[in-house]
């Protein structure tokens, strides 16, 4: 794993996939007292940076064995990502999702050509699942982010983040990522490193499933206690990927921790500010970088908004309580 | 008026005003039966395409008469639009709103530090109290539309229009662009007719307030029969300009008409397949694109997304009765 597969991915993903802008307004600078730069990544195909690590794996897989066909497992975004690549491909692709995924993650991944097959969360074991499906298609099984190529394309959201900074003026800042596994934070990070020597990577998570920032703390993969229970669905996972950690621990500074309702604030103020749609999950680096200042450094601080696949009933209830 | 007025904005503009994207998303393609693009100047600064007027109209000021600050009339957007330029340009604004406008457009347009005066959409004579205010303290009014370098300003958007849509492969299209007193949409018809002649810009304007419908058929400029009742406050006007008509009337074609309920539609259409955030009246020309395929023709329809400065609760009702 290294800069120069997120530089191949950057060649192999080409103009297929979007350069999603960098916004800003002088409202929540406001709130922050630092400078807020938004990498919008709830524009990218599909809704989430995903699409960037699905492009990435299915293109690497040589031809003869991706015909075959791909499949993947995801609470949802990993699923569109990998659809969408997929189909551009031309390819099957066969996703696992699990029940409680949000309905429009499901339509979506159904309406990107891709076979869904549903599973239970806290009682089925999803990776044995997928590898008996693999066996029995010959089927390539694409991981959502313990998987180099996967780490290499979500690591291009870095290069033009560091493009981008530079281009607005900022050479050093805290780079605030929504994490789960850890694919985007690790890619990004590494991408830091060689393109933005001053910038540096930290995670934010939902209290309660903050998984990442304790084995960042302690310096071993630590667990969460429980996969449901947070609204911030696209990042709850078990724990840091056995790639990805190593690089976070390398690499990182010290992880963040916001509640659901700081994540809904954040979602209410990108309305109102930004105009764009931003889901739970894919809101708590902003959340982290308005309502955590003490815990950042520095006159500027990045965020990315990961995501913007989100129920409109769970949307229109942010903007309700949190947008007046 | 002419194309060289819409190149020096752009050059004066430089990168103080962001090239919004265009998206789209195949489920909009479903729909509309042709490929559908999406000008997403609900992502530019100030949340709309008025920016652009704004500064194009203050950066053409002299200087030692700009510095006695400027003055503008608007139902939220141009506010928005010339106090932001002002603000930049170290100068007073003095801004003349109606008070039905929409909460968010009056804190936003006070937040960019200019002074909020209100006035009575249907009993005040705006015109006459801009008047009397701009004489009084020496202040320049820049008119929202019918004005040569706020038309300039509109225009830059045809130009990246045309650069834009060239790179995803669509060279002939028409542009529908929602309509008030046709800044927009006769800037953007100048840019097209000299960067990409074979597209064609439409007014879309909603149905009951299609002033600019009427006067492009019958070839005289047409008025509302009222000014109030539509939740596309962004676009009612009283009529088309005296500069922009014949502009609209040389270049345009036939202008369309789309229900409150169906723009609602289209905003809750470009949540979640697009994730951006769009006002009612910047909705007009998506669900022109998306609902009138019959009336467009070619391969490809672009549609402006001219702002994205609507109320919470708006928006969350689009969303409940829509987005399921």
């Amino acid at each position: 794993m290294n800069i120069e597969m997120i530089r191949a991915a950057r060649e192999r993903i080409g103009t297929n996939l979007r350069r999603t802008p960098l916004l800003s307004n002088p409202a929540l600078d406001a709130i922050a007292g630092r400078r807020v730069l938004l990498k919008a990544e709830c524009l990218q195909v599909t809704g989430s940076f995903k699409a960037r690590g699905g492009w990435s794996a299915v293109s690497a897989i040589p031809e003869d064995t991706r015909r075959r066909g791909v499949i993947a497992f995801s609470s949802g975004n990993h699923a569109q990502g990998v659809a969408h690549a997929a189909k551009m491909h031309g390819v099957p692709a066969v996703i696992l999702m699990p029940k409680d995924a949000p309905r429009a993650k499901v339509d979506n991944t159904r309406a990107l050509g891709a076979e869904v097959v549903l599973f239970d969360r806290e009682t089925d074991d999803r990776d044995a699942l997928g590898a008996a499906l693999a066996e029995e298609r010959g089927l390539t099984l694409i991981k959502p982010f313990d998987e180099p190529q996967v780490i290499a394309g979500q690591g291009t959201t870095g290069l033009e983040i560091a493009e981008q900074a530079a281009e607005a003026g900022v050479r050093e800042a805290e780079v605030l990522v929504c994490c789960g596994g850890g694919g985007l934070t690790s890619g990004i990070a590494m991408a830091l490193e060689a393109e933005a020597p001053m910038m540096r990577a930290r995670t934010v998570e939902p209290e309660g499933f903050d998984d990442v920032k304790r084995s960042l703390e302690t310096g071993e993969i630590r667990r969460n206690d429980r996969l449901g229970g947070s609204i911030c669905d696209a990042i709850v996972t078990p724990q840091p990927g056995d790639l990805t950690f190593p690089i976070m621990h390398r690499l990182c500074g010290p992880g963040l921790a916001v509640s659901d309702e700081e994540a809904m604030r954040a979602m209410a103020l990108a309305f109102r500010h930004l105009r764009v749609v931003i889901e739970p999950g894919g809101a708590v680096a902003l959340a982290a970088a308005l309502f955590r200042p003490e815990a950042i450094s520095g006159s500027a601080v990045i965020a990315v908004a990961s995501g913007g696949n989100v129920d409109a009933a769970l949307y229109a209830d942010a903007l309700e309580r949190f947008a007046s």
